[in-house]
């Protein structure tokens, strides 16, 4: 009898999988860690083989869905970087370890949102916007209960929206992108400029310093980190005004190890969010992720579930 | 036999009325003044009675679309300011004349927007954004071959996403929405102020300006309108730039009055889209809607074709 569903998050450092019931319950879970060598030629066959192993029986599994690093069109991957790997058709290659079974592929971010959107802060809601907050930034869109892929699966890219016209240099080439203010380096960045510029003390040892501690000067007060999170979070308030009105969600997810500050940084960003009047979108929801590094796989089991 | 699908874009002036084949030929089309007295109270019955004036037999429609100027969320708006509308569904009230018929709802923007995805500049595109610049700016947003709505009816509203921090304010009440620099008059206002800060001379008469005699006195070598239409150029690229990342489009296509200004200003917009990138959406296609003012009663006929 086929009553499970298999999430499994292919991240750059482990893969995450997770077995569901039918009715998105998670049953048990486990990580990998993920094989690069051969430009990541294994990491199928060894999620396949990590399954078996752990006793999964393929032929109760209703179908697999896979979070993958990288633009997804189409259940194709168009590459993940991180992982090695070019253009990947992974229906087809996982399909010939598990025969005759339903595989569902998407984005890592949309995935990670899907999640949020179903089992963790969003549940109920159809419209979601989760942005998360790391070494990178990450965003995942959901319209009408599906993720928005685009033309080249690279919808929900926030991260490298320009918020700073000519900022800081960001890895995509462009000036000032979201990125380049917002993610972990990001924070430190502006926070090392600034205090540099205006040549003041601060709590934070340089040697030590992080997003987490900077967060966490700024809560006791601390000058330099009071300045440079208050524009974290004007930049990040302007960042959900932006998705707000391009897709209207009703709920706006923080998640990734910033956005684990507690409610200091998310109080801030409310605030800067409500500096835009536009009536229809006042009332939408900013809160903090639930799911934590769950988020994944229960996204994509939820490929499956609701496919 | 039903074989005809009714196209109706309700408009604050006029309502235009399109008959289509079920393929989605353009067979008949006719446009009735919007009847505003009793807020609007008359202006459902009047597009039936035009219809059956017409010579329209209810029993051969196979459905009703409809495009309204108002956010609409499952085919009921919340409201249509222009047209003395509060919260009405029109599947409701219509259907009591068109008895047993398919009545879809949409957006006027993105009804537009749907229009010139399967019958203008984007057909056989499935993801595409549309900016209508006009009095006001409209934004529809298609993704999959859908129109997001978004939670409250307010996606794709790209006139009020802020691009000039601390600029203008807007009706809506936030300063420097796109629609205060980038609207008919947002171009107006920019050239006088323009005009006066730089105290220089201009080949444009102040009593006859319009957004059109800026682009035409710019494409002249006007040089406050050189200023003008660089700086609206800067703008609409920074909007195509946002959209581009936020739901990845193939395609962005521009309608309203002013992209009727040639290839000129498209031009511009073109190369300031090209100061940002981030490669995935480097190829997105920026033209020139291709319908005209037609592009409504299309987009109304393909909800109900494509439904």
């Amino acid at each position: 009898m086929k009553n499970k569903v298999v999430g499994i998050d292919v991240g750059g450092t482990t893969v995450k999988i997770g077995i569901f019931s039918d009715s998105g319950t998670l049953q048990q879970k486990w990580e990998i860690p993920t094989n690069k060598s051969d430009n990541g030629a294994h990491i199928l066959s060894e999620i396949y083989q990590s399954l078996i192993h752990k006793g999964v029986n393929p032929l109760h599994v209703i179908g697999y869905g896979f979070g993958v690093p990288g633009p997804v069109v189409n259940n194709i991957t168009l590459g993940c970087v991180n992982l090695g790997w070019g253009i990947t058709d992974i229906k087809d290659i996982f399909g010939k370890y598990a025969e005759h079974s339903h595989i569902v592929v998407d984005n890592d971010a949309n995935v990670a949102a899907l999640g949020e959107l179903s089992y963790g802060a969003g549940i109920g809601k159809s419209d979601l916007v989760m942005i998360t907050l790391g070494t990178g930034i990450g965003g995942g869109i959901i319209t009408a209960g599906k993720s928005v892929k685009g033309a080249f699966g690279a919808a929900g890219e926030i991260g490298h929206i320009v918020v700073k016209h000519g900022g800081r240099l960001c890895n995509c080439g462009t000036n000032g992108c979201l990125e380049t203010v917002a993610s972990a380096s990001g924070i430190i960045h502006e926070f090392l400029t600034t205090k540099e510029e205006l040549q003041l003390q601060s709590i934070v040892n340089e040697n030590n310093v992080s997003a987490r501690t900077i967060v966490d000067a700024a809560r006791q007060g601390d000058s330099v980190s009071m300045i440079v999170i208050d524009r974290l979070a004007f930049y990040l308030g302007y960042a959900c005004h932006i998705v707000s009105l391009a897709t209207n969600p009703e709920m706006i997810v923080f998640g990734g190890g910033v956005s684990n500050a507690g409610e200091f940084l998310l109080d801030k960003i409310k605030q800067q969010f409500k500096q835009y009047h536009f009536s229809a979108v006042q009332n939408t929801e900013i809160t903090k992720a639930m799911l934590g590094n769950d988020a994944g796989i229960y996204g994509a089991a939820s490929l499956v579930i609701n496919d």
